[in-house]
């Protein structure tokens, strides 16, 4: 046993959260700047919410498993039943019930919330996470599907991902509840228990599958593997269509949103009746994006439709088209294509002293630097020169001054660039300033 | 009782936490933007971590009060006790202690996380609010002192506080120890009640302060008020030496500090013997910042020397000081002195539809003008043009351009800016870049 840890409280973060050093921070920040900039390129405005939330929020509507096994659930000190949010999309539609008739339609929203599940913690499954959340609401058309994918698939592009490293897959809820309840003519509640099979399916080899899928369609199972097995819609038409069926409800939405999608420059859009998506609330267009890798095949996020969800509310419905991305899979997925960037400290210059007779000149030498926009460190260890220099290349803090009594005497500064190794002598924070602002990295 | 509300689930957040609307996340943004902009110019580093946190992080240090009445703690499944971070020094502390070997002394981080308090929400006291921490770790000497006060000033100033509109108190808790313990003798136990009323002082008549110091001070219960009155270091120094007492203990550190934040530029710190700030876990120099209105004299934020919190994780001492300062009360503030920006949408053109049949190129258009770094937005309402334009006007988008058949057969669009009516034809969106992102007021 660590001795360390027996003289004291454990230094250890709660199971299954995280704690973000600078250099994490760093990488977080650099995900939430790109998707940021990305949907406020496409008009999106920030909300956000409290992570408390009423527990009756979550029971309408997210789905069974998600409200009785998976989430923080507790009662306050009034005996309020209260959650900690596992998913922002009852918190924002909750938002837009609440203030319908004064909000202006189309609504492009988006929030970056963190989020809790209570599940057991593995790789991308942790208790906590963030999820950029994009939601259009007031849009009934196929406009929708086309801009939020376009979208989905534009942030994807600014992380850098080349289009032949993921594929976008589009289906839609009325093409499975079509398939399900008229072609095999189930019940909604056998319904609802194939279409969690359908969402299960990777999770399980072809023949479990199989096996599972017959409890549902008896003799007719293999004709509903066919058509899952569809690669396009029009094999799928042509399968329902062989076995005696008429074309299959949505197909033609779907095929008008990836002909759109193409027009704007989407290419790695597939149609897939296998996708279901986890929500009970997708009314409509469902996708996903899915990572190519063929070592490690896996869907990085997803959304879809859902045109019921403010009824829950009492309040008419609003038609919805929105996503959610996590930024454990993301930055998993970015690591994997090596498109992280090198970390780097936003303190431009640390200003190292000879000796702490300097201290009081350093304080206001560092103001002046810093009304000419420059990010300013202090070394204040009292440590040699030398191991100053260390610690700020340590910190990945890219220019040095080192500050003695001549420094200050003959006003002349040497600023040193720790990556390159080179100095150069200048007399004044401007000119500091312009040799550091207008460096082409430091932009 | 509201027939809307009978109909469904209700609409309300959870009691006492905050929805954020766009309008009002363009003011949190602003006011974290403020803040960030501020710490990172004196070279601080951002970091982060999970709300939940166990709940016995807090037992230790944190006040007695906080822990057995304020917080929201919980039993998790698997019977852990969690609790919802009321302050954020203990989860930083538990970070450092964590790393204390690999870490780069002085360490600058900061932090602008959400806190939770079960109190009975009022004006300024929400459930939940955010909250700026910034701490320096490493640094015994009152360098640190004097840098961070500097930075909390910098903030007040950079949301354009006047510096006759706020004040620095500055204290010692040392000071505050060596005069209970020291001159009045009191035990350690006693000291702790004495240090708590002096703590609650603004929030009594002078008679009811008077009668309850009484109990602890007796006979000497006038010479301790005139300790607490004193408006300087020399009044007390002089107080104390009347009535055959020393020179008090931490006073010349308060009298250093000060004196070298008057050299920074910083001309509203005060000696103030009354402050005593609310948490156990500070040792030394405490400040806060006051707004000096007289309707509303009131304390803003503050912070202090914290050197001992590491040792409860059986960590060797690392000297700190820092501070916080909330969300909530910045923004009263600056909505008392008329210090907020305007609100406006981050969005730069709204582009109106004058039918659904120019949607198509509206959606390339709209790229194009993205690839240009504006922020595009398209309207897909289907409404008149009339109505997309007010729309739009509502939404605070600056510039519109109304798309129909002949702007497209002759490729000129005419861009308006909303606020100023003026509308100038262009011919491709490289011209319409240039107009936009070089108006002053859009930088």
């Amino acid at each position: 046993m660590n001795t360390e840890k027996t003289k004291g409280l454990s230094t250890d973060p709660y199971k299954g959260v995280r704690d973000f050093y600078p250099e994490d921070m760093f990488i977080l920040n650099y995900i939430f700047g790109v998707m940021r900039k990305t949907v406020e390129k496409f008009g999106y405005q920030e909300y956000s919410a409290s992570i408390l939330e009423p527990t009756e929020l979550y029971k309408a509507k997210s789905g069974e498993e998600i409200i009785n096994e998976q989430t923080y659930s507790f009662k306050d000190r009034g005996d309020r039943d209260v959650t900690l949010r596992p998913e922002m999309t009852p918190t924002v539609t909750r938002m837009v019930a609440a203030r319908k008739r004064e909000l202006v339609f189309p609504l492009r929203w988006y929030s970056i919330p963190n989020l809790f599940r209570y599940e057991k913690p593995q790789r991308g499954r942790l208790r906590e996470h963030y999820q950029l959340n994009v939601d259009l609401f007031g849009v009934v058309s196929n406009d929708a599907e086309v801009e939020i994918i376009a979208l989905a698939h534009q942030i994807m592009r600014q992380f850098g991902a080349q289009e032949d490293n993921f594929i976008i897959r589009v289906n839609n809820r009325k093409t499975i509840n079509y398939i399900l309840e008229e072609v095999f003519t189930l019940d909604p509640h056998q319904a609802y228990k194939a279409l969690k099979l359908i969402d299960k399916k990777d999770k399980m080899t072809p023949a479990e599958f199989k096996e599972k899928a017959t409890e549902f369609f008896k003799k007719r199972t293999q004709f509903f593997l066919d058509l899952l097995n569809a690669k396009t819609i029009e094999d799928m038409t042509e399968v329902a269509i062989a076995e005696g069926s008429t074309e299959i409800l949505g197909t033609k939405e779907v095929t008008d949103v990836m002909h759109r999608l193409k027009l704007m420059g989407v290419k790695n859009a597939v149609f897939d009746p296998t996708l279901a998506r986890g929500f009970d609330y997708y009314t409509g267009v469902v996708f996903e994006v899915f990572d190519t890798s063929p070592d490690n095949p896996r869907a990085l996020f997803g959304g879809g439709r859902f045109d019921d969800l403010l009824s829950v509310f009492g309040s008419d419905k609003v038609p919805a088209f929105g996503f959610g991305m996590g930024d454990v899979t993301i930055r998993d997925y970015l690591e994997t294509y090596n498109l992280l960037p090198e970390i780097r400290s936003k303190t431009d210059i640390m200003l190292c002293l000879l000796d702490d007779s300097v201290h009081i000149f350093a304080d206001t030498f560092a103001q002046k630097l810093r009304r000419e926009q420059l990010n300013v460190a202090i070394d204040m260890s009292g440590k040699k020169v030398g191991q100053q220099i260390e610690n700020a290349n340590k910190s990945k803090i890219p220019y040095i001054i080192v500050i003695g009594e001549d420094e200050i005497k003959n006003s002349q500064f040497k600023l040193k660039n720790l990556e390159s190794g080179k100095e150069i002598v200048l007399p004044s924070e401007k000119d500091i300033a312009d040799i550091i602002l207008k460096t082409p990295e430091q932009q």
